[in-house]
């Protein structure tokens, strides 16, 4: 958090100075020397001092010894409390940047595949249980849409932590005549707090992170759960690359999809990560209280969590082979288009869904001569057909799954028009 | 839930009539059927029949009673899974304006307060150690941030509900040639979905809102907090009214800020129950599962809860009184202004924050004659003085908070005119 | 919880009354009114007047309808807060006693079925991966051992409640010379409380309850897993009884696991209501706090929704039936013993580990004649010699699997002469 | 997790070479390897590789270099995932001591203290209002008994963790006619695992631990919110060391609790590593899974934040000085000591205890010389003899708290004795 410790302090700075409130030649001083410690920490030269408990008190130490007593002036008109609510602001605002990048791109990896599988019939699941054709693209694009809601929810979280709360001292505000709008407009805040009590103490900004990324990680968790039974043996949908498979160094035979139930078991790390926030902040007085430097931390991890999950998801799905054969002939049970003879039944020959979804199930369970003839009149329906028949907005086929595809590479260039990736 | 349930059957009928997908006839009775059924249960009529394991299959076993097989055409082009997560969408949309609602409720209680205290002073307070003089409408201004952000939170919860998802099917959309804006815009909606696998599967909505009803109970139990505290023996700022503290059954002398704790208490079951969702949700692979069922228990017991908590919190507020006198005296610790004379010091006479810091500190600590004579440039400084001085957007001076009243009768004002409250 | 309190009343009041704190006749009073009011409960004759909070309250007034002012005298030397702390921890031990026997019966019917199928092939996996032919008793012996410490959790939860508190009045102790220990022992307690100030605040044992409660349900959401896995059309190892599945409203071919899926869904509820108590309990200071209200209702939902998830899995696993014939087909996967091969490499040909895996992944990727030469000396494995041979305590061979059903129905048996069942 | 991995080696080496299922030259050449390992790996010239995802396969490769191909006869008998159980099994093992130390310790500290304050008077509260007079030990003897509850739980959780699984192989038991119970009991389990399947993916311990490490944390979170308000100004009942309080950079007055802070916020800390290892574990298949890896990292963190927050409790609690003048003159405020005269009227005068509760509450509201001369016969009664009439086992009465600050010397006297601390 160097940088954002080392902008704020710029900003702070430069504006004392403008004002009146140190003179201009301390402010330069104090810049110069901040500047200083920037290079020296990203050329790693900075000489860190473990004893000191933070970046802060490391970077504050470290002025004093480049420019003397005058570093004890970027104190004026500002508390710990508002800097470092300030750093760890501008902090989020990164990593929710960073997360929606990422979303981005597993939404690209999965409209790739979609394209690829437009058309591939495969059976679609409710209850885990065999429901009704449909194409792969169409199981993929419904993970386009979950990643789409985490990109807005972590656009979300960056607007709620685009507030500057420099200025709000300890807890009350400060005595200087400082310029708010201009220091929170050098660091790319768009707004100032309203308030200096809430300022110092709200942390909804990165409850809202932790919120979106625990979304994400459980929309993860259930692609994850989908990539695991679509590579077992059993299904065989699906074929994950080496590397995102590792073998077994006991069963030759195997191909384990570690990727997928790390990613998913990770799911559980970032809603704990949640929880401890959430209860950390219950129950705490007015206004600043060291509770709150658990925050951090908290944050840090899920956002590292997070963000490698959507980076290896991407990668996941971008390597995997469908086994096409495979998939079709599963897709091609009949038992998958009773739903469709049954409706078929109600709208062309006008018997009514109870009595055609009756007659549909005695078939299955009945596969005798006699009632072969009695059922002389159902219609013949074929997985494709089946697919094709439900062209309706946001049905699986292809046609409406093809044009779900076209809208989200739209939806793509647009974020990368906005700088999203 | 049976009102979201009818209104979703009734549009459903209408736009299958006038698709021709069933004859007008037949959609008609079943609008008449489906209207007669809501006065039934209006009217206390409704001939529940508890071995029906939901509000679903009552209403549609009713509609049989009434009108016969006809009614079985009421499942055309839909199923159970678009149809429920319908209904539970219009539901969420109707509880989180509610919720906006009783956020405004609240604030306006606490602007009340504190344009009544503008000026009233009492110590400000981090780590539960007096800091620094604040008004007291300047600590409940905090509380009208927190509930501002808490109001959005929940108006974008119901954005997220906001989709139809009717026309998804089981999972894979319908063959039936459905008009599904119709249906949407009938029943309030402003988009629909764009993937029937996602939409059936989907309850981010319903997280969305427990997320926001968390978060706002979290706030109500520090505002409950802060309320305990001030009302101890010790602090004694506030007395709450007879409607909102109890007297003890033992100690006859007791007034226990019951209400205050019971909301502090009950923030870890708003809390508990997202956790519960997330974690019933993780790892469910595609697309409909029974498990899905869970959600609508916690929301409605979470939307129960943080409704209730959010009204108590507004009349305990309306109604506390605050003990202007003591407030005042407790403000005038001289220690609390010891910050503005360093800055005084550093302001008026040069001297850098440091050692204008230690001169205060060793002044705070040695109150002999001698140090008497050395402290004689000392800046005397008033609690009021102290307030006055952070004229500050966001800090505590009383024209400041006059004005951050003033700013907040407006946003309410604005709220109500977009009929939030 | 009305029984809970009214024996604890009981014993107050005999108490009082042999200690000579009270006459002898007003104990008498108070007894014979207590036992009118239970019989008014249990007849469902009692006057609930819904305008008094609870349970207590209601059986207080009606105490005194029946017996005049004499009631007042069970105030005597006990407070609501001892009171409240008894009758809850009466309720824990019995609800934890009765979780105790549903895992004993969810044992008692994984037993049966490991009997019936000690020798039935199925696949093994890990990672869902195939992995080594197991019998299928031995993965419902896996389980068998789950609900054994989840019995023996709930028993602890049990002891954790079994600690008298009456006495500890409102926080500090009574002054009146009771007799506790005798109150203790007619209530069924084995201890009583060594520190009033805790007495009153402490709720470990409803923690305890629910924590067994959250890790019972997480062990039974995975078995529902595995029962919704194994149950697919394509696992195909499990056929779900009617009782325990339900068709599709749409989809007639369709039989639907929904038992297994809301088991494995409401794992989420109960661990959100240990996370509710924890959260609630977090930073409360000493001693009762009215936050703490909230620990019943999260303790008798968790309470039913456990024990009633226990009994619907005994109930499912007794009644699903195995598909042999698959789960053995399944099972004579050549891939599964694989490592077998490689281990009789190195036990009967001296070959290192590494070699010998190397040499049978060679085998598994290369079916070409030249290897099939080089792979003469490969001993030949099936399945059913796999499982022979993991003849090791805890192993799979079925003689090790019939030992273990054995020592199972040895420690059932145990439990049901200890009468937890 | 080093010391446990190789320990668990060298003592499956040994056992290999006795059963003769590897040479007894082969196995005492790789107990040397392992051996010279362990003293690299002590002395710090161990070659880490960072490649190597963790510290198994790290051993495993050095072992190659050391003694050759030798090194792969380890891997007999005994497979990744029960090796992997066995080492984090010892390390919880391990864990859990530390900790039921860290809480014998922390009991130690609050002993002392509560037989230092053993007839020290100050206020007890329910509902943060003084209730009644107490002593200032018997409040510190309320942790004590919440901290031998937690080590009962720490003591508990090794129990579950002393099971070994070394024998269970990858899920199914192993070939090789090996000796379970030798390596056991070389390696200090007292138990061998029952199912090779549960055994791999058991992690029930480590959730124990966690849950153990939670319930801790509320403890110590109950503890710190005490410390902090008794610290706070208002109160000022106790004043903490320099050590265990920080000034601020700004306020030069303050002194801020911040350790009870940080112990107070780490609570969330640790119950949310125990939701994200529920969550995680939830509606995992049988058998292992590559999720079950999230559970170090979760363990590692819990255990390193209880110990340190346990072990700083204990320093803070130790060096805290009461100020008794302060706290014994806010515990005569009379109001205490209503109860008391209400239950002497009961016990002396024979009034109804309702009657008599009304009495004292209207002398409470009504200073008047008129209702003092009918208040006249009201009995007189000092904080102190408030407390001394406690005289109740667990009560405040001084000669109680005495009785049981010597019980609890006893205990840790026995802890001792166990080797516990």
């Amino acid at each position: 958090m160097y940088a954002e410790d080392i902008a704020a302090s710029v900003a702070h700075a430069r504006m004392l100075g403008k004002q009146g409130i140190i003179p201009e030649d301390d402010a330069a001083a104090i810049i110069a020397g901040l500047s200083k410690i920037r290079t020296e920490i990203e050329g790693g030269t900075f000489p860190w001092r473990p004893e000191l408990e933070d970046i802060h008190m490391n970077v504050e130490a470290r002025l004093f010894d480049l420019i003397g007593d005058v570093a004890g002036k970027l104190h004026t008109g500002r508390s710990r409390n508002d800097q470092v609510a300030t750093d760890f602001r501008l902090y989020v605002m990164r990593r929710a940047s960073e997360s929606v990048a990422q979303c981005r791109r597993l939404q690209r990896a999965l409209l790739d595949q979609a394209e690829a599988h437009r058309s591939t019939l495969v059976p679609g699941y409710t209850h885990l249980q065999r429901a009704q054709p449909i194409v792969f693209g169409h199981a993929l694009m419904a993970y386009f849409e979950m990643f789409g809601r985490d990109a807005a929810a972590f656009a979300s979280a960056r607007e709620s932590a685009d507030v500057c709360p420099l200025g709000s001292g300890a807890l009350a505000g400060t005595t200087f005549a400082i310029d708010r709008a201009a220091v929170a407009s050098e660091l790319g805040f768009s707004r100032i707090s309203g308030n200096s009590m809430d300022a110092v103490s709200d942390r909804d900004f990165a409850l809202d992170y932790l919120f979106a990324a625990a979304k994400a990680m459980v929309h993860l968790s259930r692609l994850a759960e989908d990539v695991v039974i679509w590579s077992s043996q059993e299904f065989g949908f699906v074929r994950l690359s080496e590397r995102y498979s590792t073998g077994s160094s006991m069963m030759p035979q195997k191909r384990n999809p570690d990727y997928a139930e790390l990613i998913r078991g990770r799911s559980g790390r970032v809603t704990g990560a949640l929880m401890s926030l959430l209860m950390t902040i219950k129950g705490l007085p007015m206004t600043y209280n060291r509770d709150l430097q658990e925050d951090k931390g908290q944050l840090m991890d899920a956002a590292d969590t997070a963000d490698s999950a959507l980076e290896a998801a991407a990668g996941m799905v971008s390597e995997m082979q469908v086994d096409v054969a495979r998939a079709e002939d599963a897709a091609s049970d009949p038992a998958l288009v009773a739903t469709d003879i049954a409706d078929m039944l109600v709208r062309d020959q006008g018997i009514p869904f109870r009595e055609a979804y009756a007659r549909v199930k005695a078939r299955e369970m009945d596969a005798s001569a006699e009632s072969a003839s009695e059922n002389a009149d159902m219609p013949d329906v074929t997985a494709r057909d089946s697919v094709e028949m439900r062209d309706v907005y946001g049905g699986t086929a292809p046609g409406q799954v093809s044009a779900a595809v076209t809208r989200g590479y739209g939806e793509l260039g647009k974020a990368r028009l906005r700088g999203e990736w």
